[in-house]
């Protein structure tokens, strides 16, 4: 059984989930589809690239990643099937991958043919079901992807969020919002190597070498509030206070035990962040 | 494997769907089920009706769609199980099939026997779980539609929305707006034959032969406002700029490229669309 | 194919579910994943046990039950895996599946071994995906509860909602408020005998013997308002007129006849609820 995973900004509230679903399992019927989400904000290619990032490493080799967020959509933007690590990508070739191609270290790209692997009737502006669904479900009955048509030689990558690692402090900002107001940061390959040190080998940009950080002399800076530390665990500060942790994918993030950090804070995306290591 | 398409107004944020989906697996462990959605709006059956018409047939053949928005349950409105084009639809007889049965010309219809059929200790108000969710998985399994009770002879039928086409200008209303703010309208069956003429087939209501529209002469009344045009694609006008354009079912529909029609134009449910063709 | 049936906090804008699914199906591929809900309000056990409570005995004998609402992740709360009746049920030992234990009667429990059935790279605010969903993988597969470690002599039990019995008035609370806006009370156990006849035999608490009761003469208060007799259908009332009635799962439930009780009363989650049986 393949895996086919979707990650769209269509919500849930609308046939389109449901249709593409529908047309993968006509192709291929032992398919078992995963939601990753719906729910990116419309037309944000960053925020589904990051989700998709943290998303990808947790499925099982051979996983087909269908990903929808295309304000391009019917112009002449180009359909996209790629192979990166051991995982495919079907998408629009605006970028909604290029974080995970960047962390892969290594992409082969092409440009299905959609005369061949497209859906007869194609529509100008709902290609999740008239072009990603069928390419992907084709791909999740073996077909290769040389098969699907022409190499795309350079696919389109997104900028960076901010991110100052080689400087003191070290500046990013606020990538995401989770379900639970959590901040989630663009700093991010932190690990701990025991309970007293952080480990930091960022994730994007680069280090000469791994920095190694005490978490207790860190001061944290958003907007006008200072965190001092970064804790382990939410229940390290009271219920109701604000702390700065090591999420779960290695993003620095700003949380509340309890709450709700972005009511607190009135935090947005975009929102800078400063951490200084003393 | 058979697949069971759920569509329903019971919104995600209770046990509705899930135990629904228990029921079914229990009886029919092979089965892939599908959500179509479970927003349409509490007891909208028409809403429902019209997003079953633009889902169904993107579904493998022998797909049973249940479909659950039922404002009678408990009272004596009979439950349903159809036979349409090479399809099953299992639900309450209120009109929520009516637009395919109108679409795919030909149905079977039956009463299932819930003493036979149902969950024994048969609710009065949820009829999804007790009713509909095993009837299906029966199906799913096997059993032959007469097998299940007593035919159906006239199903309901919902009256259609507004839709007069034999007149100019062309007269609709707005039958739904999606996730992205995108006003679908009643004005159904456009086909682009190539890049300067659409063809006017209609879904609903009929022409004594299908009509050919210039697109560019075409002007669109909504609420106070005139578009000028139907467009191929969103980036045909710019960002933020209003548009009509042909929908990936073949609706005529109002949009905002990279915006929200509804919310920009205030509009709702039940406006009036009127097509002028000169 | 082993199910495996999901319960969170989580919503559904982020990937957390998603990933959890990734890591259950890349160590046990023939499972088929079912969401009971993910509407969970945030850290709130008692809303999670309820629903669970609700929705088990629904699903095949031999289903997984994957519940995260954890507000003690990554602090020193044990994880749990049960057996219950036929079932299996994975999560924190916070009380979440008590409602269910004391249901079933009886419980087997156990401290799963992280380290050996955990991801490596354990993380200490997603659980979720690093224990639980890891976890229930391995028990689909077959393993056994004794061989995922040491057993818990006494898992976490919560506190019963308020409920009294025994005295004339019954007197409950509201434990949750669905979709529709219908009042699920904590006073349960109902089950209609015939037309005339409700008889009451309480899932929690516990009567000398079941009661009959009329449901004509019975006095329901809510609030400031007093509803005469329990009906057995919504089209007992007219449309718009607010209804006492028995809910799917036998719980006494305040609805509106096509409308939303919770906005029409302005009704909370823990107001009281008086029963008088004349």
């Amino acid at each position: 059984m393949t895996i086919v995973a979707l990650l769209t900004d269509f919500g849930t509230q609308d046939i389109y989930v449901g249709v593409m679903k529908g047309v993968i399992l006509g192709i291929a019927p032992a398919t078992s589809i995963v939601d990753i989400t719906h729910a990116i904000t419309p037309q944000n290619i960053q925020q589904g690239a990051f989700a998709l990032l943290n998303s990808y490493l947790y499925f099982p080799a051979g996983t087909v990643f269908v990903a929808v967020v295309d304000p391009g959509v019917g112009s002449t933007r180009r359909p996209l099937v790629a192979r990166a690590g051991d995982y495919y990508f079907v998408g629009p070739d605006n970028g909604l991958f290029s974080y995970i191609f960047a962390d892969a270290g290594s992409v082969e790209a092409v440009q299905p043919d959609l005369a061949q692997w497209g859906l007869t009737g194609l529509s100008a502006t709902f290609h999740g079901r008239d072009v990603f669904a069928p390419v992907a479900a084709h791909l999740a009955t073996g077909v290769q992807l040389d098969a699907l048509g022409p190499r795309i030689e350079t696919p389109v990558y997104l900028p960076m969020p901010r991110l100052h690692i080689n400087a003191n402090p070290i500046r990013g900002e606020v990538v995401h919002v989770d379900h639970f107001g959590n901040l989630v940061t663009s700093i991010g390959g932190f690990r701990w190597t025991d309970d007293e040190t952080l480990s930091l080998d960022p994730r994007w940009g680069s280090l000469t070498s791994p920095r190694q950080i005490n978490p207790a002399t860190v001061q944290i800076n958003v907007g006008n509030l200072r965190l001092n530390g970064i804790q382990r665990t939410y229940s390290a500060v009271g219920q109701g206070d604000l702390l700065a942790l090591i999420g779960s994918n290695g993003w620095l993030e700003i949380s509340v035990n309890g709450g709700n950090a972005a009511q607190q804070l009135g935090a947005n995306l975009g929102d800078p962040i400063a951490v200084n290591i003393s």
